[in-house]
């Protein structure tokens, strides 16, 4: 299933994508997608049986925002330097274990928001990312399988970056990763089961038409089910929590001088297989 | 005033703490201390008038857990190697700019909670902090005086760190820092008001009676005014939000070897002047 929430910031209602298209309202049978809604199968089954019947009323799609799929998201877990083809460009050796690092909750908006480009940046840089969405809270999980076991679905993420505040900046990356509007998610949740391999993705990223990023997820260094199982050893997992899995390489950081970063106005769309389309304008904070 | 939140885990009443030492009941008036109450002067105004015209129930105390201040934590934003003393015992340089990083809200707990020591963990270390919580939306903010209006109040937190999960283990500081239990937080929020100079004040630690860290906010490199002006140049701070200020001297990673880190059994209590003291035993996870 592809769930998705729709309206206004802050007053999202949950809705469900179609075979076929439609849009169809789910706020008769949940209040949000959220996390305790992720940790109930039986309400998964309720929906689908409902979409199954054909009772879901349609919602007209016309004037409606797209909010990021999830409501209450409880942490955002980012992999650095995931993917061969990034590391190389960087310039970095791949690391013995997954880089970790993370993107507050509130830098989580809608896949067509505005992103603000922070003041004083002269390096917003853009990443395409497959974001994993826990739906079982992980503690000290012990395989691959069981890791699989504890995801709910999955989604398109732009992990923005500014890279002087990153890098440049001392200390950790945090500070060029947590900056207003910095984590466009969505446009949908796809269910678990409908991602039989999360690592035959293909993920392109474009910046005014032009393509940037064209990757696969075959490229990761490591792939979604080791990420999560290696995460929850350092820490506890819950549903509504997200893993932005890392990017391929094509970010402007790893083009030639002068390395084309992000200004106002500047157009950026990016898309997953399978997992929807992204696009979002520029502005200055 | 002093605020808390009393208890079992996830169903705390919002409470307050008399001068002469009785606990107030605040249900009545409100249904949390969250970010909404904390950006709500008029909220905080009503609970003051209600407290001095003696109107609020008193609470039995015995037995009553003691919750994080706190209910809807947005995010902790931690400001690393912020004491000149705390500095010099880890080696490193003092830094041009406040080192940033994030502990996740789901870390933290309440002042007498159990502390986990996490499997595999051999480097389990304490660090008593200064938390500031927000009470207003910050960006950009320009100066001192604009930064400390933006504060709600303050409160002990323990910034509870693996250090091979933090230094060793490739990436960011976070993996050593996110651990289940990781953020003892309370037991009050005192209120901005009766808190005239965050930079005087004494931040003590102790493990299984023995004084650890006895420092002072004096010695912070970056003080309080600066740490939340700083940040908020990076992201949006709002109300409910954390920042722990950094440790002063005396954690294990600094001592002599065989460096006490703790194990299951131990006992660490931590006080700040004004702001109350927690105790947490240890116990492997």
């Amino acid at each position: 299933m592809k769930l998705l929430r729709v309206g206004t910031a802050g007053a999202e209602r949950p809705a469900l994508l179609d075979a076929d298209g439609t849009l169809r309202d789910l706020s008769g049978l949940v209040t949000d997608i959220d996390g305790a809604l992720l940790s109930d199968a039986g309400t998964l089954d309720r929906i689908r049986a409902a979409a199954g019947a054909g009772v879901l009323p349609a919602l007209a799609a016309d004037g409606l925002r797209v909010g990021p799929p999830v409501g209450r998201i409880g942490k955002v877990v980012c992999i650095g330097l995931n993917y061969h083809d990034h590391a190389r460009e960087t310039g970095a050796e791949p690391s013995a274990e997954p880089v970790v690092f993370f993107k507050a909750a509130d830098t989580v908006i809608g896949p067509e928001d505005t992103v603000l480009v922070p003041r004083g940046s002269v390096k917003t840089d853009w990443e395409v990312e497959l974001a994993v969405v826990i739906g079982r809270t992980a503690r000290y999980l012990e395989s691959h399988e069981e890791a699989l076991a504890h995801v709910a679905g999955y989604a398109v993420a732009h992990d923005v970056s500014e890279r002087e505040f990153q890098i440049e900046r001392g200390g950790t990356w945090d500070k060029g990763k947590n900056c207003e509007t910095f984590n466009p998610l969505g446009p949908w949740l796809v269910t678990a089961d409908e991602v039989p391999d999360p690592q035959a993705l293909s993920l392109k990223l474009w910046v005014n038409g032009e393509l940037k990023q064209d990757g696969t997820t075959a490229e990761q260094i490591f792939p979604v089910a080791e990420v999560v199982r290696y995460v929850s050893q350092f820490m506890t997992l819950y549903p509504g929590d997200v893993i932005n899995t890392g990017t391929p390489a094509g970010v402007a950081m790893g083009q030639p001088e002068p390395k084309p970063y992000l200004r106002a106005g500047d157009v950026v769309e990016l898309e997953i297989e399978g997992l929807g389309r992204q696009r979002q304008q520029l502005k200055d904070a």
